[in-house]
């Protein structure tokens, strides 16, 4: 029997992304290592489920040695599977990413990345998604994979406190400019939306979503200011999403 | 010059479904009503936006003298379409629903038409989800509407919390029968996910998604506690996901 914990790894990218590559080869080092992942990129699917269609699933090869499945749902379709019909108990650890691209601040609510890790967690499993800045397809992961090293290990040493994933941020630096890791707020942000129209060849118009990121937030607490000064950063997250502080102004209300 | 507030009417059921309608039908009574949603059903889809492919948007007929649109993505991406493409300003009031179904609890991350309200206080309109805990096509909404106009009144007079929506569950009751309205937190429950194994006429299996909901939660506080009893609960919600009561213990960790 082994000791080794075992550590289901998914992501948003599609099973073939270089950043999952990169995060099973840091987990290998930590644990035995399951995969599973959607079969296509799932980006910005948000906490997304599939419940109109059934679901594919097919074992799959993935750099060698490793369990993989890849399947045709969301994010945390993926974090369902593993549980209830691969593992049939829950893993030690559940992580997902390497993102490419970042999910700090208000990207977290986008996030097919962060929904599975949030998925983990609502199931119960220690839980972390990870991020690096740079949305390149041969983006340098050698940086981060030694952060999703160090951080993993310390959920795997301390647990995490009940109800609660991280959200890790890694700038586009190598190790060694990197000054270190912050645990911080989410920062105040919105997307700011803008629509490329355009017109078909048959002239009817059509939309594509793009938009410009707009910090609202000076605080030096917060993820986008550690990030902007070369530090990686750890956003505990929570998914009781009451506005607690909101209740007793509600209660004076007459309804 | 109209005094009458701008109501944006969305949903995730889609711009058919009965639970709109009604919703359309309440508005009315408060303000100019302006319909953006889906045109097909859009549940479970979480916050998830639609990046990979352009959208579509037609200008179409919602029960008379009533402008609406209905669009190829998903209920964020209505919202957005809304403000940017339609409006081209922010509406006073952003409303979505009345789903068919429950969005309590931990429905809220699953939700489309709570994600859709999320995304209507991100950009900073208020915004309030509705839900009638009923799935049937011929549910009857009439109670739903009395209480949408009621809350929806109260957030004209009061505005809300700065980055505050409201997650509102309607009973399935008849008006003399729901005992009140309740200002509730979010219970701790979770899906107990199963899947339905099935083969296809090749032998191929696939896997339909169900599950169970488990209220793991006792308190009398919880919108679980208030739906169970005959009351509306009505949950104030937030986007900052950090748990901040986490940080200063991550904080003592060696990274």
């Amino acid at each position: 029997m082994s000791k080794r914990p075992t550590i289901l790894v998914t992501n948003d990218d599609g099973i073939t992304a270089p950043g999952i590559r990169a995060l099973v080869e840091a987990m290998k080092t930590l644990g035995d290592v399951v995969v599973v992942a959607p079969d296509s990129p799932q980006s910005a699917m948000g906490h997304a489920i599939t419940i109109s269609k059934p679901l594919r699933m097919y074992k799959t090869e993935v750099h060698g040695e490793v369990l993989g499945y890849q399947c045709s749902g969301t994010p945390v379709d993926c974090v369902k599977l593993a549980v209830n019909k691969i593992l049939h108990r829950l893993p030690d650890l559940c992580v997902s990413g390497i993102n490419h691209g970042s999910n700090s601040s208000i990207n977290v609510i986008y996030s097919g990345t962060m929904s599975a890790a949030m998925e983990g967690a609502i199931e119960g499993i220690p839980s972390i998604g990870f991020s690096l800045l740079n949305y390149a397809q041969d983006a340098d992961f050698s940086a981060a994979k030694e952060i999703a090293i160090k951080v993993a290990s310390e959920v795997l040493k301390n647990g995490l406190p009940k109800d609660t994933l991280l959200n890790v941020n890694i700038p586009n630096l190598s190790s060694e400019n990197i000054k270190g890791i912050k645990i911080c707020r989410q920062a105040r942000a919105k997307w700011e939306e803008k629509f490329d129209e355009r017109k078909d060849p048959h002239g009817q118009p059509y939309y594509w979503l793009t938009g410009q990121f707009i910090n609202m937030d000076k605080g030096e607490d917060t993820d986008e200011w550690a990030l902007a000064n070369g530090y990686v950063s750890i956003v505990p997250v929570q998914f009781d999403l009451t506005a607690h502080h909101a209740v007793s102004l509600l209660n004076q209300w007459e309804l």
